[in-house]
């Protein structure tokens, strides 16, 4: 499709996330890795050397000897000009704003700016319109380049199956029960001592995020500021023994009152821009309903749409609020690395990536 | 305490819950097993050639040699006048009258009968008046006998952290969701291959118990009728690689506005009969309320009470409804063997077992 | 390559072995589903309707909804001349030689027939020159078709590394254990209850399996009988909490008296007859050998050449035998499915399938 | 039995071993638990705040409360006379010689001081009489306490096996592969990520113990020396998805050729000075010899005499050498904690610890 690739950066590169960024861009149309940063004792490794792959493909021939530089834009110079930041949130915090003040375009997995009202918390097929918010930055923060985030795992998902139901119905009030699967920890993570016969009703600042994170997403920009979806969303987050794929037990208020078929009609067939604009890493269709009683599953639904889409199952009436339904997806390639790199797709073929 | 221990049976002794009755009534104070049931193709074999026992404690030493037979009042005979049934529904819903009518005292965890108007659906803690209803019963069928019955596994330890709320402030909405453990689908039960690395979003008819159950439980009995309360239930279940112990995240709206710290102290002040009484199966307290943010965990805390006693932790404000908690319990103890065992020791010292 | 695909058939696809057999075939440039069978039950029902699907990627289009067909030579009719089976022992033992008696060119997984002196049992890098076989078998059997079968799983990837050194050194014993992944034994197969914290140090007839298949793998062809060769194998397996792929640890005596850097170049630069023919389904290398101390892992290398390669790592001196090492393969895909579909793919190659 | 209790310590008391000393000294007939230590961080905090507590029984009510003192024989002072080391071997080689120098009998869990020649590293069932190190230990180094080792999780149990088989029919040969818990690794110790669906053929530094320390246990005190047994062992080691219990696939030469009803006796037999001596943690029989064909399994036999038993089971005939078994025990309670609460025993009993 293009004539030369782009080339790009990853930041944080050895760690889970950053590894899922070297899987995802090692075959892209669009992008090619030129370099990759890592934290001081890593700085001067081979990446095979450095990283503790965990993945189940190997390491990318290119990426195997490729060696690791600093996270900082003097060492990243002008191997790149678009970085995906795999980056922990307090790292992210000082890190990612001397990037966007060097011109590099961030694409962030990172939680650490999601939130600031001059940043955008985008999922393509969700609030593209959003990116607007580029301009608002960088004029604000007198930086050459940006930041663009995407939400946390759990919060990707959700709001992929509540877009077209708040499109259509007006969403008023959602209960989220997850049950989040292990690499969402990072590695080393969660102790097998405690998840093997066992789950943990609990994880750090998780409920926060799922509680606000999908207002701003399903907010509307007026001018340069986004008003938030005026939702109430109640979150109880767990950690369970499974290695990818978070599932989530979803119930739903909704200002009109649609029929069970309208509900599902929408769910099946919610189209976004990334599948209109038939982006490289966009799932088509976005969602996967189905009709089994018994799925979605994370081992056997994490890998629809190549770990991108979202699966919806057991679509049914809830006695208390409207419908209650099932979702499942991938929280380290849709729900992270695959979520920046849709997000940088999505950049370059608005055009916020022309020089 | 007796001078003389009052001989027992178990009905469907070889599956799993047949073996939670052997464990735990093989040191009672109260009773002893004075004869074991089988399906056919097990009946004339000593116990531990025909079971595949599954605990991790060995076969009680009495229980080994003993041989099973037929599941039926004759076969019984005279060996004992109290039996447990651990019987699948379908065989239960044939069998357990005719021993009812035979004179037995049958205390039940099959569903076949639990919802059955003149059947006592009871939870000592909560609903040992119901216990009533063993009179309104025998007169209503002509049975010397009768069959009472406890609560599917989820809906035992949901009303046994309902029940101090509903007395203290009347609930109006209930919303669980459960992650249950494999223990609870019996054996063979769930294949591995379905639930290594992956959830099942899905257990037949769990959801409808779920929302049904309770409503007798906490229903008020008035002459020969249980009321049932007027509270809306609604349930999504799920089963996970954990061998024993749900996990169920619940969510409340109560008539009166209670303060958390109120919630908190009703619950950790609960105190029922059994207590009072000190039944020697009743777990005292019968709620713990845990204040670490990541307990209750099925691996810490199933046993607790020995495996009688219902785990409360994360109690919270709940932005939709009005509080929100995640209890855990023991779902074959508890949720099953140990249920009926607790009904029998409250019928005991209540009379109903007096001739 | 070819100008039209060949027309295959899987007889017993509905089960665990059957499904791999269609995602394998699915995308084959030799190969297309032309027919698949299935038990009494499943006769006449679409495919997608009769198997519960157990595997992470999607049911193909093609065969959803291809209607089900009786496992005899009768109801496959002429709609192909190869047929893979993925039939239980029981059932190939009557069905197959019925197929090969009627022309088919039968590749089965099943164990019914591995042993008989005129069925050849092949692995394409270990011994493709015992395909010779077939024409002993016809000529005796009178059959125009004709069986050949490849070894159980934990053999397959047990004589793919014992073949370099038994070429350059002489095997004269060998020990292995093996720890073994659940979807070896079919669905349902392993109960969870028997699995989640556990594992299980048996499994019925395999240890017999590996300690006798492997000397007729690695014997020789002489006139028309097999001569095993003379190894003794001991064998002591494991059922372990893994999905898929099979690890085994194993010791080995030669007769001449390598330095480790001799054992460990030999399993590096195997080559085998599917390699050199460059077959659709053969791995290249067919044998990896990993450095690191910790690998081989099963899921981090299981599917290694898409599941078709062995990987050899912790190769070292043993105190008592010779070396020792550890290997791990993918127990589904190279060790059943895919072991059955590169035999028909060197047959071909060889022209044992010209009519 | 004894009027008083004997105040004991527990050095490094918060980790995983610890928490075991705790759990097993609890209601221990003999001592009581008067202080424990933990590193810098902890010191000062009670016991309850500083430990994340693993174990599915509770904190024991009077250690919950208990303020962790430092490392040192002087903030321990005279609240005890004996401590158990739960420390990791760095710290021990620096800590357990203070103690011992200050006149603590240290019965220590590390693998510091097992191998030093005036060490006893001492099974009570093997090889009691190496307790006589203790005198040339004292003199040797000048000090007024000791150190006393047991060994590493995995020898133990092997060695308890291998015991009735050396006395009765002289070792040659032994292999073990080991398929080992997670809470071998302490806590946090193994992730998830490297576990779940996973095993790891790797732990460091276990091969080179389990084929050193039975020599050591197994060999015969001349003089003030160890000589030890003639025996070559070899060992490879795996880590499962189990929580506790080690299962170890045993093949074993011996010198004399006893027949298979021979060795089982001998195993079935086996009763050592604990027994006799009924010590109080010590199981009886030692060693449990099971017939069924798929036994000992982890969840169902590590609790096997409270923990403290060794399961063997599927003896059988070796192709190469000459029997072969798995053997199974508990990791944490006889192959850590409860070993050396076993050795006080033994060292009490026999005068040791008398001023």
């Amino acid at each position: 499709m293009r004539e030369k690739k782009i080339r790009v950066g990853v930041l944080g590169a050895t760690g889970a996330v950053g590894q899922r960024f070297i899987q995802l861009l090692a075959d892209h149309p669009w992008f090619e890795i030129g370099v990759l940063t890592a934290s001081e004792r890593s700085v001067g490794k081979p990446y095979a050397e450095a990283a503790r792959w965990i993945l189940d493909t190997p390491i990318p021939e290119g990426v195997r000897d490729m060696v690791l530089v600093d996270t900082t834009p003097e060492a990243v110079g002008d191997r790149c000009d678009i970085v995906f930041s795999a980056l922990p949130a307090s790292t992210a915090r000082e890190v990612e704003p001397a990037f966007a003040a060097a011109g590099f375009a961030v694409f962030s997995n990172a939680s650490a700016f999601r939130m600031d009202p001059d940043v955008p918390l985008v999922i393509p097929e969700v609030n593209p319109e959003h990116l607007g918010l580029i301009n608002v930055q960088r004029e604000r923060r007198g930086w050459s380049g940006f930041i663009v985030t995407n939400p946390n795992c759990s919060t990707i998902h959700l709001v992929c199956a509540l877009k077209p139901l708040h499109d259509a119905f007006r969403l008023e009030q959602v209960m989220v029960t997850t049950l989040q699967a292990v690499s969402g920890a990072g590695y080393p993570g969660v102790a097998s001592l405690d998840i093997v016969d066992n789950l943990i009703p609990y994880i750090p600042r998780e409920e926060e995020k799922i509680e606000s994170e999908p207002l701003k997403l399903l907010g509307t920009l007026v001018g340069d500021t986004v008003h938030a979806a005026p939702i109430t969303i109640s979150a109880a987050v767990h950690r369970v023994p499974v290695i990818d794929g978070h599932t989530e037990a979803v119930v739903v208020k909704m200002k009109s009152s649609p029929s069970l078929e309208e509900v599902k009609a929408a769910l099946a067939g919610f189209r976004g821009v990334p599948q209109r604009l038939q982006l490289p890493t966009a799932p088509d269709p976005a969602i996967i309903v189905r009709e089994e009683p018994d799925r979605p599953q994370p081992r056997l639904d994490r890998n629809a749409g190549k770990g991108m889409a979202t699966t919806v199952g057991r679509l049914r009436p809830d006695p208390i609020l409207d419908y209650k339904f099932v979702l499942l997806g991938h929280n380290t390639i849709r729900g992270a690395a695959g979520a920046s790199v849709l997000n940088a797709e999505l950049a370059l073929a608005l055009g916020y990536l022309d020089k």
